[in-house]
């Protein structure tokens, strides 16, 4: 009969994805600590937010119904990343690292965690589609790698929630590789704002809007960042695209070294802010027009996607055209949908589908991952 | 650093699905056993078919090459299951047996072998879909089961492949359930030969056969069981039915404790031989084609489904009518969807998709399992 135990919990980050994610971890720990083979009880030990934290010298768990006051009420400043590996590697216990960041100064430290033997779960993409040498950094130490065992010896790390929110993609990815499928393609729409943009601008029954109304119609609906070009510029589907490819074996250097095609017209790149870019943007609606006209006339609808041809180690980001009953034209809403083209699987491809953004299916997936470390770790 | 370890695996059955897994368990030991940081030595103790089997009294593994012409050498009965538990359980490390049968004698002494510390991984979905005592016995005893823990200290249990083959489905079914999601309803074609049956019966764009040829060409291209009788009752989509929902959290008795239509005339059932059936099936056709035309009047078409409704605990296998734009009428070929709406999720379910049947695919599913019964045992 395997013993109780404690595990410690970090967690970094307290706007959508971590509030939701704070909720969701207080059922689990009730729930662990209650099961009737082998309790698990999981201490808070350390919440910041970019301004404040909650810590206590003696380790003692924070209570998860009212870290939001205390927080509010706290005058402690947050450890910068080397001062809180060295606070948590003194814990007594075994400790997991949440970052519900997508900051590039907490991505950068996690080699040094991992080699402290901390084990991090996270859906920031910075760690993993920034430079290769971090991605290398972080999976020589880690006990678990991308392919069948890890490197290293250090902690576990797991970044499901990193593409696709709580879709299981990259725990697909894995299997598939890992049971030794051979992958040949994958293609998708990887992004929420730019699923919603397109089902909307060209619905596969007709119809549909100006491009720069339906922009302004997600700025509205909250789906896109405060300045909309951050969505159209292809950098979020590009980091996404990065992370697939590198798990797939390739070696991807940046987000930036392979095509990604920008919906910024040329001259608004340099637009003072995101409400000049939006008013400005309807004058080249006539170019997107165009574009829907020429799909139109093959019977076709114009998806933004990506895609990754393994086997010739091609990675690109941009407008394609897709018949209309082709699942990725089919789509609807936000949701994203991920296909894998591999030698077992043939012609007709494993697709996934579903609400790929928000802060609850976000969430979801960094509380998978924690499961999926309190499996691993003893 | 974790040091070198030797775990032992016995495999029953190697017909389409148990030759297609001895392949990639080849591979799969060959890569393990190479791994930098710490290598696992996968030694085949057993294998046996339902007429012969190779084992060693000091457990030697057997080659992975050539286990094809030793089995066919060999003079050994298989052992009935207590006394491959006593054989087992005396080998020298930790156990994995991989029942790749249909068999219910092997099925019903899994609590036997996981009691003794032996895990199991299979694709044989008589276990989990037969009488719900079978189910608590077996996993009162694993040490995981379908909620956050296990209840027992015995082996570990997994059956990915007993629903939809490789793809992801019982994993982030318990996924969902594990990180606090509430599963609102499971839909979806679960049978790859009812899923080509009726994409070619009726397709989405017009057209399609009368229902008894395409249920010969079915059976000509292999797509069907012997007597296509075993498909078309329906069973084989309801016993998948009866593990998700009790995955989900309802007691369902037995796979013909729900309404599951029938696709044989009643007329029809007792044929003497599948033949017979086949060649009086055009009797039939008007019936059908009296549905298709009903199902094309509202602009639908017919697909054959399995739905769970688990918030009032209703299940249901049978033929429904789809909008020709929804996921389900847009299935190609033989594959498989499974949609779960859930309270995170909302309206657009999280779907998965893909083959659902086949040796190569079935078998990686078990080989999937494997790898997470390694990385649970020490």
């Amino acid at each position: 009969m395997p013993l109780p135990r404690q595990v410690f919990v970090a967690v970094i980050g307290a706007g959508g994805v971590g509030k939701c994610f704070l909720a969701q971890l207080s059922s689990l720990a009730q729930s662990l600590s209650q099961s009737p083979a082998a309790p698990t009880y999981l201490s808070l030990i350390y919440l910041s937010t970019s301004k404040k934290a909650l810590l206590h010298a003696d380790y003692k768990s924070q209570q998860l119904s009212s870290w939001e006051s205390e927080l509010q009420a706290s005058s402690t400043a947050p450890l910068p990343p080397p001062q809180l590996a060295d606070y948590l590697v003194k814990a007594p216990g075994k400790v997991i690292l949440v970052d519900n960041t997508s900051n590039q100064e907490v991505a950068d430290s996690y080699p040094l965690f991992l080699k402290k033997g901390i084990s991090i779960v996270t859906p920031n993409k910075k760690a993993f589609s920034g430079s290769y040498k971090l991605w290398e950094d972080i999976f020589n130490v880690a006990s678990n790698g991308t392919g069948a065992n890890g490197l290293g010896a250090g902690g576990y790390v797991f970044h499901e929630s990193s593409v696709g929110a709580g879709l299981p993609v990259i725990v697909t990815l894995k299997d598939l590789i890992r049971t030794g499928d051979e992958i040949r393609k994958i293609e998708g729409v990887f992004s929420g704002t730019m699923s919603f943009l397109f089902n909307s601008f060209q619905p596969t029954n007709g119809g549909g809007g100006k491009f720069s109304a339906e922009v302004k119609k997600a700025k509205d609906l909250g789906y896109t960042e405060p300045d909309p070009r951050d969505d159209l510029n292809g950098l979020d589907v590009a980091r996404k695209l990065t992370i697939l490819a590198r798990i797939a074996g390739l070696k991807v250097e940046s987000p930036t070294s392979f095509p990604v095609q920008s919906l910024i017209p040329k001259e608004l790149e340099s637009a003072s802010s995101g409400d000049e870019f939006l008013s400005r943007l309807p004058e080249f609606d006539g170019q997107m027009d165009q574009l829907k006209a020429d799909a139109e006339k093959e019977d076709k609808v114009v998806r933004f996607v990506g895609s990754i041809d393994v086997q010739n180690g091609d990675v690109k980001v941009g407008l394609e055209k897709f018949d209309k009953s082709h699942p990725i034209a089919a789509l609807k809403g936000s949701d994203n949908i991920i296909a894998f083209y591999t030698k077992r699987y043939g012609d007709n491809p494993l697709i996934i589908q579903g609400a790929g953004a928000g802060g609850d299916v976000t969430a979801m997936g960094v509380t998978g991952d924690l499961l999926r470390v309190l499996r691993l770790i003893r």
